[in-house]
């Protein structure tokens, strides 16, 4: 009866190459571990790409280098985290790994769902996929508008402080087309910890990615992590 | 920085009357506690259906009831899981409270989407509605299979260990269709446990839908839960 075990062990693959120091802090990795105490994260970050992954362009050059990370990862760990919502490497890791694989894409618009079918999807940036794919295949119809804000193409410019007013005036343009739900389509906003700060001010919800992520690894994990009663029921 | 509180307190509305020994036993309860160490679950048991949700007309019979306990449990907890995948009352209640609303049917339904786009839904019965409003919302086009054990109605005969060959019939029919993922389209199952049975014996993801709504709740909870640092970036 129960758990063969209670922790369990997520992998996560960061799309932006950042420095030891960084990597040290742990941003996702202890986000994830305050939420789901009983998750330990292992990050994985790719290299030579410190913009991260922001356009057609920076995903193709990242896809080779995520399929590398799936394939490490994949001894260690109960389920594996893409840390981008563009779900670079989704499709193409589920046909080399069994281990759940779930992408930040996928995940927000699942959890997005969950509020009613006016979904609006806070972009990174204007530049295509617009809709990434794996958020168009889930949302289909309940995606009712895209906003992105101005001045932002990769990390460095979201991370700026400057263009903090610029995000507030993206969600507020979704605000305006009469969403049920925000979903946030870039993990960048997950560093900067917004999703609350956005429910907040503009009184609807609005989903992390990377915690719809770790969500996600949760439910999927279940599956195959219990040692099933033996045909006991209430 | 972090978090506000680190523990959640998630209702849910049972929506088969069980006896008050069956009550507190804590099926549900207990299983979302152990995989989610920080979550405290209190149950609220519909009255007068001890054969469940089953049909339109138990359907139909038990939403007022639904209701009545959504509004009961509001102030008292972060979400609500309406433990159905019929996911009675989910739209009327989302009219009724800003806390997070959680449908087990939406919740799974989304949770095996995260596999892929041949999505199957072992149902609990042949009885309309076939694929309940909110799954088909979600699932849409990457609904490719449904399917049931013969032989069952109502929660008694899921349970009644002379028909678990007939779930593990209808499991292998689903299978047999080519699904990358089966979605438990009854909470029943995760009385039974049974998903990662099926996932051992066919060899092919299984979703749980109890599990899945209470993941659906933590990642909802979360828009509201944190403390966001100021302006803290990487």
């Amino acid at each position: 009866m129960g758990f063969r075990r209670l922790g369990y062990k997520i992998g996560l693959i960061r799309v932006r190459t950042v420095s030891d120091d960084e990597l040290r802090k742990r941003v996702f990795g202890r986000m994830i571990e305050e939420f789901f105490p009983n998750v330990k994260v292992v990050s994985y970050c790719i290299e030579g790409q410190p913009e991260g992954i922001y356009d057609e362009e920076t995903m193709r050059k990242g896809i080779p280098k995520i399929l590398d990370a799936i394939k490490k990862l994949e001894q260690e760990v109960d389920a594996i985290i893409i840390g981008c919502c563009s779900d670079p490497g989704l499709e193409e890791g589920r046909k080399l790994v069994r281990t759940p694989l779930i992408g930040a894409g996928a995940a927000v618009a699942a959890v997005a769902l969950q509020y009613g079918s006016r979904v609006g999807l806070l972009a990174e940036n204007d530049l295509p996929p617009l809709v990434p794919p794996s958020i168009k295949r889930i949302l289909g119809d309940n995606l009712i508008a895209r906003e992105s804000p101005r001045n932002v193409r990769d990390a460095y410019d979201l991370f700026n402080p400057k263009n903090r007013n610029e995000i507030f005036e993206a969600a507020e343009r979704l605000k305006k087309r009469n969403v049920d739900v925000i979903a946030l389509g870039c993990t960048g906003y997950s560093v900067l910890r917004i999703a609350p700060v956005l429910a907040e001010r503009l009184q609807i919800p609005v989903i992390d990615p990377m915690i719809a992520a770790a969500s996600m690894a949760v439910a999927m994990i279940y599956s195959k992590s219990i040692q099933p009663p033996n045909s006991r029921h209430e």
